[in-house]
């Protein structure tokens, strides 16, 4: 049975300041360590209720990779997680570290994705999700967007974090600096933007910035980036960030 | 000051059973409120608290239109709200009545969005808020699907619900039999199905059927239905289900 320190640290784990400094974070749910195990992320251990269903794939893995797996109460299990109806199985993983721009290697320049003060964490998990679906795996994240790691971030991603490899955060001077150097078609979504539909990229590559739900691109991005638009017939005043994501990112790369 | 038994009836709102009994619901927040107001809904009251900011567009149209504002408590409104950090201004509205589709005007034969079985109100509220961006507001609900005024489809929503018009609930049965009547393209979202690039619709009206999160479209649509399919590159194993419901919903609207 694990001890109540090891369950008073993955409660703690819920806040961003503990992640942090510990660099760990929690998953919930069997489908998203399995996939974790499938994509060879390196788990600490896996901690799991009687209240759970049957793990035994689960097991099996941990088995042959060695995975200490962790029996904890119901009542504890409870405590750990974030959601509402636990399945009760959680895998423990170190975090990825955000690399700032420097030191992305300079043959390894590509599409990339801007995430510039996203502050919901279920539309940042959503984009990233997106962007692993289409093979975007090259983010950047400003220092104002909604941590990578937040719990509502990683359930909506599901899974994607595993698959990210270049990520990034830096100011938004240095993204710029970063775009400017290896000339990058810089665009974002915006109301008054050119109608995407009339819209063809003429550089190699393009860097879309996605920016904050209520205030948009920080300032010092609407000088630097060209605005497309999705036009709607309808009475609502935008889209949500995430699909406006997803229509473009769609959109840029049947190109 | 607004009553004790006011405040118990309006908590007992955030439960779908009360909801349904009373047909009123709560939104929550000053944008909110204000598009409510613009948008011609029937407000019955609008609850706010002092911590609540100077909320003076809403206090000078609700004069106008001669809605009650009632004065509450700051911990009343904590309770009322559905938020972690609340406004603290509400309002009550009344439900719009789903008619089921025998009620539908036969001359008012549009393109349709089906809603057939998504569970995550998150979801349900995004997608609201996409077809109400494209002007589609003619849309069907299965009854199995989460509820339309759940307070985070309503939140989600951003209010894609002063917008609806022509919303429907009724049985997989009577919706096929809807469809199939008035000659609808019938098209769903699924991994096996043919590449949207290469999908041109071929008749006047389509009707996009989306699924539950985890378990897909109705088996009995599954019958009757194209699949479409939106290609990715990456390794994740499936898009949100509101995410490949904008990109369809782009694609079909520049048609």
């Amino acid at each position: 049975m694990i001890s109540k320190k090891e369950i008073k640290y993955l409660v703690s784990l819920k806040q961003k300041k503990f992640r942090y400094i510990n660099n760990e974070y929690l998953i919930e749910g069997e489908k998203l360590i399995l996939d974790a195990l499938k994509h060879q992320q390196t788990i600490e251990k896996i901690i799991y209720s009687k209240k759970g269903q049957n793990f035994d794939a689960i097991r099996e893995k941990s088995k042959i990779l060695n995975i200490e797996l962790c029996l904890t109460t119901e009542k504890d299990a409870e405590k750990i997680s974030d959601t509402k109806n636990s399945q009760q199985i959680f895998a423990l993983l170190k975090c990825m570290q955000l690399k700032p721009l420097n030191l992305v290697k300079k043959d390894n320049i590509k599409p990339v994705i801007i995430i510039d003060g996203i502050s919901d964490p279920g539309n940042m998990g959503t984009i990233l999700r997106t962007c692993s679906w289409f093979g975007y795996y090259h983010i950047i994240l400003t220092n104002n967007s909604v941590e990578l790691y937040n719990p509502k971030t990683v359930r909506a991603a599901m899974g994607a974090h595993f698959h990210l490899e270049n990520i990034c955060k830096d100011s938004v001077e240095n993204i710029i600096s970063y775009l400017e150097y290896h000339k990058y078609e810089i665009l974002t979504a915006d109301l008054k933007g050119k109608n995407i539909k009339n819209f063809i990229p003429n550089k190699k590559y393009w860097a879309l910035i996605l920016g904050n739900e209520s205030n948009g691109i920080s300032n010092k991005f609407q000088n630097i980036s060209q605005a497309i638009h999705i036009p709607g017939k309808g009475k609502m005043e935008s889209l949500n960030v995430a699909e406006a994501a997803s229509i473009v990112i769609h959109y840029l790369s049947k190109k």
